[in-house]
């Protein structure tokens, strides 16, 4: 019987983050003030997140410890099991090893979790009282609103209404960890009102979701927005999962010859890869890829520019692979793969060639999702399914070159709250979607006067 | 930092099931055929189950080996951690110390594939191509379709019409692993068709589910009913969970004072106990406790008494804990503990006074699952609230007394598919169920004219 899984006890929990900034190969560009061109300094930030995040998001040093109240969250289900695709390796008949990290174990079912617990610590230590975000598919939303009930914290959740309206498990899963869940465009902000005086029926957007947020957190003192991923503090509190991986590999003499992690905002892709991209940069010969969307090819198809981080333009310029805050993605189904930009340090480590970005269409994830499910047992989140038909994709070209590889991916979250995407799949009736380039450049357009990086 | 759980490595899993048949402090009676009113023999089950798990039902040993390929697929998400719920502790404020089982990190998100995997395996080594079975809630009928899905058998799962309706994740978490998903009561069986020429419109039952599934196996040689609770062996099965918790807690020097489960059929509650059982059997000094909804009051307000396992009254005639064939349970959101009866191995253990029954009332039981859900992170299934109800009985007992105590009990699964039974609970809309004395009478006329245990 060959072992399927690398378990570690609760005392081999790693104890620090790992900040890839003090490793990068070039220098950043900065985040910009929208008016006045400038580098954002800690005091623009601070009437939306609290000082000792902000100081995070700048730090450089290489290891940052973890607050031990931080540490005994995260033991209510981490460390995850690092476990071997033995039915899918057999299934797919290539010469390949393939190693993931399990994420779909967290309560609310994903990643996510990781910086939520992190994040309201921080705003609870810094003495806030309560906190405001969006949510587009609800993953984010759910994992804090349990952060925040763990904390003691008040928690209203922006849920972007045609996601609210059909899927009623987020929205129940956030009631009955005890967060306030609005639908956005709501009559609670002047930028939500605005929106409804336009048009009643608004189906929302993830920007719309974000501006409300921040309007709704920044007048109150007693209150911080808090965001699930891009930034560099989320990435961070994502690294335990590879620096996990790292610890479950070395235990069973593997490393892997590529890592992958599919990409919306970038935080579980990150999360797996970062310590391995260490690796990568100190000479390692390893292939780093990130899994996006055709739909959505932000890395891709679209340039490396500034760009807002919402539609209504409210956020701090960032450096990132952006098809325009203007793009409106087509309403494939892996909600959490639809932004129109990329983490500023994923797009940076793209650009400079360290990790490769591959697109994929959904038929073929949700054909590799599907195969995952019936061969390994978990039904995958349909963002997952991306890096899942990736690892397919990475077999096939180890059998055609007849070479063996040992690949490790993350597997992000569980999908048994998005089955609906499922049935339309088995069902038929899911469709292609690849941009034409004339959709691309007509979406570049709202980003054409912005600075260059 | 205190340790919060203990995991096991793949190889300190569990190689035999223990039969709590070997160490029984007095003899069961046995099954009856209802027509000859003697005893079952294995021929006369032949045509509904495969003859190795027939033995397997009738097995006197106590330790049976499980087969290799099983424990290959039970590797996918065993061991499970035992956790120790720390904030929930707190939040309590007894002196108490509470252990769990956590079987929610199944692909299905419960126990039951502990039997699906089993019994799946078994049918295909002896040759059989397909199972049928019924499914209440959804939580047996998805996890037998991915066990099905893994070894390559078909799988048609009759659901419960109301159910159907309301429940669509789990209809499509089978139809994602492969399982057809009909309907109960449908036109595809003879009693389907008898109840529907009756009433279109019927919402169905697990009575005729049950009848339909048998129906539709018995006359096909290649396939075979499967049932997830109750028999012998579907106990024994469960019994991996309880042996592993046995491990667990010797490496951290704990016995538990108390063990608990909520029980419906049975077979999580067995699972967890049955092994600790064995040890009160020879002398050890504790408390076996199984809770049950205060609507479906098998054990503790039903008699010892010989009666079918179904409504259509086509099963062999059991000794068990009963509230009548005849019983209809209120619509409690609870579905996995809306059974009529119990298995019989818990119910001949109920009428020695070696497990002890407790009924806790669904508002409670919810109110123990939110405090939960807020302190420890997880949102329990629905039947899984009433061990949690019955945890915090205990923990307060143990206050008054000013007596430490440890508990132990099984998380038998997540409920993030039925949060619909949450909406109602934080809207104020459950309510109460108590069943009058004569409410109990009336259903009890259905075994008036059945022989005696």
């Amino acid at each position: 019987m060959e072992q399927r899984k690398v378990v570690l006890a609760d005392n081999e929990i790693p104890r620090q983050w790992y900040n890839i900034l003090s490793d990068m190969p070039s220098p950043m560009s900065p985040p910009l003030h929208p008016g006045t061109g400038k580098p954002v300094g800690p005091d623009d930030l601070a009437p939306v997140f609290p000082m000792n995040l902000i100081e995070q998001e700048v730090a450089t040093e290489r290891w940052i410890d973890i607050p031990d109240p931080i540490l005994e969250k995260l033991l209510l289900y981490r460390p995850t099991p690092l476990c071997r695709a033995m039915n899918f390796e057999k299934d797919l008949g290539a010469p390949v090893r393939i190693y993931y990290k399990y994420e779909g174990g967290s309560p609310p079912g994903s990643h996510k979790p990781n910086t939520a617990i992190a994040q309201a610590y921080y705003n609870k230590a810094f003495g806030i009282k309560r906190l405001a975000t969006e949510t587009g598919a609800g993953q984010w939303g759910s994992a804090l609103s349990m952060a925040c009930a763990m904390f003691g914290l008040g928690c209203r959740v922006f849920m972007v209404r045609i996601s609210y309206d059909q899927k009623p498990y987020r929205r129940l899963m956030m009631a009955t960890w005890g967060a306030e869940c609005v639908a956005s465009p709501s009559e609670r902000t002047q930028a939500g009102r605005k929106i409804l005086a336009e048009n009643p029926n608004s189906p929302g957007s993830l920007g719309i979701a974000i501006s409300e947020a921040i309007e709704d957190a920044v007048p109150d003192p007693d209150a911080r927005y808090s965001l699930g991923s891009v930034l560099n503090h989320v990435l961070l509190h994502q690294t335990i999962i590879g620096l996990e991986a790292q610890k479950q590999l070395a235990q069973i003499g593997e490393y892997p010859d590529v890592v992958m992690g599919c990409a919306g905002g970038g935080s579980n892709f990150a999360g797996v890869s970062f310590p391995f991209v260490r690796d990568k940069i100190h000479g390692k010969n390893i292939s780093v890829v990130a899994a996006e969307p055709t739909s959505c090819p932000t890395m891709t198809r679209g340039p490396f520019a500034y760009d807002f981080g919402d539609t209504a333009m409210t956020t701090p310029l960032l450096p990132m692979h952006t098809l325009g805050h203007g793009f409106v993605p087509e309403p494939i189904h892996a909600g959490g793969l639809r932004y129109h930009g990329m983490a500023p340090i994923v797009s940076h480590l793209v650009k400079e060639g360290i990790v490769e970005a591959r697109a994929y269409d959904q038929i073929e994830t949700f054909k590799a999702g599907v195969n995952w499910a019936r061969t390994e047992g978990v039904i995958p989140a349909p963002e997952t399914n991306h890096v899942i038909a990736a690892v397919v994709q990475e077999a096939e070209r180890a059998k055609q070159e007849g070479k063996e590889k040992v690949i490790l991916f993350n597997f992000s979250g569980h999908g048994i709250i998005d089955l609906s995407a499922y049935d339309a799949f088995l069902s038929g009736k899911l469709t292609q979607h690849h941009l034409s380039d004339e959709e691309i450049a007509q979406a570049l357009k709202s980003i054409e006067n912005l600075p260059k990086p």
